[in-house]
């Protein structure tokens, strides 16, 4: 490491944290694949093991709250590996002096959320720490999943020729967030699209297709995660900026605090990317979820420039979407 | 809950503790088992599945680091399921302005300790925190452990007449940190008993013997962990305080400080409780174990008083060890 001491940026989902991974736990651990969630062989089942941890502040925000997103962003981290989210592991880190009554309303969203992934809370951990040491609370979750079938979708899996599909309008999660953040608080009416991905993920399974890469958009947005499946498939990347969906108020948040949509986290999206001659039936086997009625084909899988990507502007021009370094503002997860 | 604010002794693993578990976490999860790692079954394999966040105030102590801690704590909690640790996953949340050379020391602890421990690091994550949020670094690990053969060890599972069995001194991990603790350090060669106890475990399991319990005592001590275990089981324990292994250093250490070593937590210790006409090959076969040299018998499980620890005092008198609170220092572990 060229830096002596750990940044904000390192928790970005961008390339410092690429570079944190690479040169430091890669090594360490002798790691493999850099996909979200292991799989991992237990005679003959295939499972899907992911962790995270949830530091987001505020803890409550529109559309949502910690609880809800350490719930979502687990079990879509198995989803985007063709796994059905099965059982989650639940650890507190809770602030001396938080409020019981936040902690019994965490909880019930906690709750509600993984009776909607449907996944099971089977065990966990509480620790306290002293007033001022965490901010209220931070959440851990893993995660287990059972590997649908014969899965073959992979970060490194997109083929020059193939299609990006995406769910539907991005930038809402990380807008919501930043809208109740001390400090910069906007009046918006966008809220955390917060959601669980599976049932989207499964449709498009069931169909038969051939999707070689599935991907949720969290921290560092559309431009991290395009960014990272670029590299690891070893292809380019085009996007057509006419078709992103991106809604009224995000762009005009966007604006005001001089972020791109693409670097902003979303927790309820999911990007496709499949055979071009299979791209019209996911799209329509999306559009008939509920989670994929706004779906669209946002770009392309290119030959070169390998492990770039590119936006084809609405006036024709053509800029590079870089990966994030960190994020513009950090603790949006 | 009566309290309207999290105690630091919420997160202490005493009365407190169980407390927050069984009004709040068990109805809102509908949680069946308390034990430290769920069972789960994927076809014909058993599976147990754990996780611990990890919070230890100083992060480096005599005997090891937050890292040795975050491997063994977690694969023992397995290998007190009768599960062999298979696989961990790896979640930092990082201090803004952490030295990386102290990462970087502590991604080392870890990869030895997992090696030690016969498990692989599959997959992580990590979130930074802006300065004065978390004081250097929380690490979560969940693991995943194959449960062995016919097993049938649990909480719940302790029967009059059994004998309890200990593999070695107690207090040293807590002692260890304490001794480092900002206000309150002294001298000692005490240090972290952290080690993973599963080689112990699976000697004594490979033994054919009638074993009830397996128990790691980490936060609260023996008391807290005999305690549950009389509770669960429906049954009453006496340990005898002459029989009780407890080093000069760590009487001391707790004389001066004003605690009972019976609630210090430990990391590598282990409470073995089988049937008494096994005692014997069990505590011969542990004293066989590297980690088990120093086994002894300290107690017996009775009919009566049911869900209550006694303690047999060297001078002939019988006083309760009560369940512990919380902690008397928090973030030991």
């Amino acid at each position: 490491m060229n830096r002596h001491r750990i940044l904000l940026a390192h928790g970005g989902g961008g390339s410092l944290t690429q570079e944190l991974i690479q040169r430091l736990f890669v090594p360490a651990f002798k790691m493999s694949s850099l996909d979200d969630a292991a799989v991992l062989a237990v005679d003959r089942v295939r499972l899907a093991f992911t962790t995270d941890s949830y530091v987001v502040k505020p803890y409550v925000f529109p559309g949502g709250d910690i609880g809800r997103l350490a719930v979502c962003g687990t079990v879509n981290d198995l989803a985007v590996q063709g796994a059905q989210p099965l059982w989650l592991s639940l650890s507190f880190i809770l602030e001396e002096g938080l409020p019981v009554a936040d902690l019994e309303s965490i909880v019930a969203s906690i709750a509600t959320t993984a009776s909607e992934a449907g996944v099971t809370i089977v065990t966990g951990d509480t620790k306290v720490v002293e007033r001022g040491q965490c901010e209220g609370l931070y959440i851990n979750t893993a995660g287990i999943g059972r590997v649908a079938g014969r899965r073959s979708v992979s970060h490194a899996g997109a083929k020059p020729g193939d299609v990006v599909l995406i769910n539907g309008p991005i930038g809402e999660h990380g807008v919501a967030v930043m809208s109740r953040r001390a400090g910069i608080e906007f009046q918006t009416s966008v809220v955390s699209d917060s959601a669980p991905v599976w049932p989207l993920v499964k449709a498009i399974l069931d169909l038969g297709a051939e999707v070689h890469t599935l991907r949720d958009p969290t921290r560092g947005g559309v431009a991290a995660a395009l960014n990272d499946i670029a590299t690891a498939s070893g292809v380019g990347i085009r996007l057509e900026e006419k078709a992103l969906p991106i809604g009224r108020e995000v762009r005009g948040a966007c604006d005001l605090l001089g972020l791109d949509p693409l670097t902003i986290a979303n927790e309820g999206k999911l990007l496709v990317i499949c055979r071009q001659a299979d791209a019209e039936r996911v799209l329509a086997t999306m559009k008939r979820q509920p989670l994929g009625r706004q779906a669209v084909v946002i770009g392309e899988v290119m030959e070169t420039p390998k492990a770039m990507v590119l936006l084809r502007t609405t006036i024709g021009g053509e800029r590079i979407v870089d990966m994030p370094t960190g994020e513009d503002l950090p603790r949006i997860c």
